[in-house]
């Protein structure tokens, strides 16, 4: 073995950090602990039975195509399915557009890769999707968090940094933005925002990356226009997923941007994988083609709005004054706020012996706040876990709160 | 739009180049074209009918985890097939010393991440894979060739180089070989070799990475121990895959390390795409566990071998004087070499319209070098394909010849 183990790593191995939500999985995953900790979509809503049909069908007639070397761009038929369900979404694209990502996390390290050099700006929410920090830290970003409001990322805020950082002769490489039902806020931005949102991208001459794993599993309230529609000039990249409307199992995501990105995501991608497994591309292709996908999405909504509504009524039942929750339109998660004086990284332990999980508020925080909040995952648990989790966390709580007080 | 695309670009992003290799794969997929070009598996080493079992198997029992996510390690019976098969390769490892890769490309492009900043040093051969130096040039890596003869990458010349650069006060960050079948030269390392290139390793302190994608299409010859196995220090990092073995449409590879690296490859696999595909990970294990790999591996030999034959078989009776080609044990290449005065850049337009194509040889040198070389690849093409397209091949340099000579 070499004598300098640390001496060979990049300074980008030594940033990096494990992801604490994955990390938080392992702990949570024995049977006995009922865990809202993960982003993981209930097995209720894969459909088996059309994915077994399909599965067979690629198998018997396009075997030779699925089991081989594919184009790093991606299938060609899944991408003009893509294409179809964008454009009925406003988005006005067409092929070079489009490519396809090994899901979407894939998607934030391609866009990190092509973009970021260490030290440059990157503008996420306050809080922020972790694995999007995590993205652009191992390519050693400076990330600035931006504070939400119940409208999205404050437009307010936003100008105050963009300035700043002007000021100093300095430009951040993008803005990164889930607008659809925020992981871990739950908050959708407003029509009104996303405009504030873009005018200052041009203003500032900055990119915007719209994330938006969840924005078709709406249960209630109207449908926002994506930030890209609203945009057309080119200046946002959209990021995409079939992990939480179909199954994660198959690793398929998408970007949508202007051509010139498209470009260099290819590029990147070559190294980085040469393509996105053929074998599950062309499953969904033809899962999408069938006009399953549609139905699917519609099913599943509504089971997560009953799990939705069944927690938020348990949360309204179970827990002590002082601990508020969002209620989000759709998505998978609700944010919980406890008093100040709650730090949820303690709570845990607490939590875990009462044998419930969930992810701690600060991994969201890029800058270290958020220790008196917490995400609550309701997709995956099943309606007697829900019930039974949120007594058991409204406990840990009470508890937590009490020794406090002593 | 921004106004200043390039501006916004990464270090990184600016000095990658497009893969000569996916490139013509485009030009040379016109069906009247005859490809020696690629790197394709025959269709016809395909398990379809054991692989549709195993699908509905996969599916009708164990759609919940195959459908969801998984942990960024990988399937733990997938890794406990590698594993098995590992130690009746000689190499002594267990769970710690293994990780799950979307196919061994991820492998070159993770273990770039953790290893190289920007202008680190990092040996090659010349030539060597093309996917390998895409992965580091990627990440900015200064990549120094070394010579092969017919024992495999050059002792004396890696000696000399890692002489020259310790005496500059610099230690390249690994030496990259292709041991078995090298991609494109075809060369077994030798034992000896093997081992004179560990105790360089040794002696200056620098870990090899072992890229053994053909080890097993061995169709004469003995069997050469890992360097992996011969060193067994934990200085060797062996990538795997079963693109070639089974399916480059499930992308799934593997690397075998040592712990500390293993550990770093998964912190940086989290943030580039989450795992692989836990659907295709659960087949191709259930498919080695009921112990299809083994049978269809010796099938797939045999079947290239014959293809191997056959296409030296053509070359001994239609290319002429000047022209030499090399005859490998395994794998899926042949290295041609033409006299000095031909240049298969050029050539391959020449090719090109006699419906004939390749890949320049120019393509696997990191020094611009090896204009007189051209790799040929005999797994894909049919047995009517090999004979027609090296007649062709033959005339299109003759021609060049006779051109050269007026």
């Amino acid at each position: 073995m070499i004598s300098d183990f640390e001496n060979i790593l990049s300074d980008s191995s030594k940033g990096m950090k494990k992801s604490v939500i994955r990390e938080l999985l392992k702990l949570t995953n024995k049977p006995d602990i009922i865990s809202f900790a993960g982003g993981l979509p209930s097995p209720d809503s894969f459909p088996v039975d059309e994915l077994k049909e399909i599965t067979q069908e690629v198998m018997e007639k396009e075997w030779k195509k699925a089991l081989q070397y594919g184009s790093t761009e991606g299938d060609s038929l899944l991408k003009e399915q893509l294409i179809i369900r964008a454009r009925n979404d406003g988005m006005d694209i067409d092929e070079k557009n489009i490519t396809i990502t090994t899901a979407s996390q894939q998607g934030l390290d391609l866009l990190s890769k092509i973009m970021v050099n260490r030290g440059d700006n990157v503008i996420v929410g306050l809080p922020s999707y972790v694995g999007g920090l995590g993205a652009f830290n191992a390519y050693g970003a400076n990330i600035i968090g931006i504070q939400l409001d119940e409208e999205g990322m404050s437009a307010e805020k936003l100008e105050n940094v963009l300035e700043d950082l002007k000021a100093k002769g300095k430009k951040p490489k993008f803005i990164y933005v889930v607008p659809d039902f925020q992981n871990p806020a739950g908050i959708t931005m407003s029509v009104k925002r996303r405009k504030e949102i873009i005018a200052l991208a041009h203003k500032f001459d900055v990119m915007i990356i719209e994330d938006s794993p969840y924005r078709e599993l709406r249960f209630e309230g109207e449908v926002q226009h994506t930030i890209y529609s609203l945009d057309n000039t080119g200046q946002v990249i959209v990021l995409g997923t079939f992990s939480k409307i179909l199954a994660p199992g198959f690793r398929i995501g998408w970007i949508i941007a202007d051509e010139k990105f498209i470009d260099k995501i290819v590029i990147a991608k070559q190294s980085a994988d040469l393509c996105t497994p053929p074998f599950t591309q062309r499953i969904v292709a033809r899962y999408c083609e069938k006009g399953y996908l549609e139905k699917r999405i519609q099913k599943t909504s509504k089971m997560y709005r009953e799990k939705k509504d069944l927690m938020i009524e348990c949360f309204d039942k179970y827990m002590p004054n002082g601990v508020s929750w969002t209620n989000p339109e759709g998505g998978l998660f609700l944010l919980v706020t406890v008093p100040n004086y709650i730090d949820t990284d303690n709570l845990f332990d607490k939590a875990l012996e009462k044998k419930v999980a969930f992810v701690v508020g600060s991994a969201f925080h890029c800058d270290n706040s958020g220790h008196n909040t917490m995400r609550i995952n309701f997709s995956y648990p099943s309606k007697e876990e829900i019930v039974q989790g949120v007594k058991r966390l409204a406990e840990a709580i009470k508890e937590y709160m009490a020794e406090c007080k002593k």
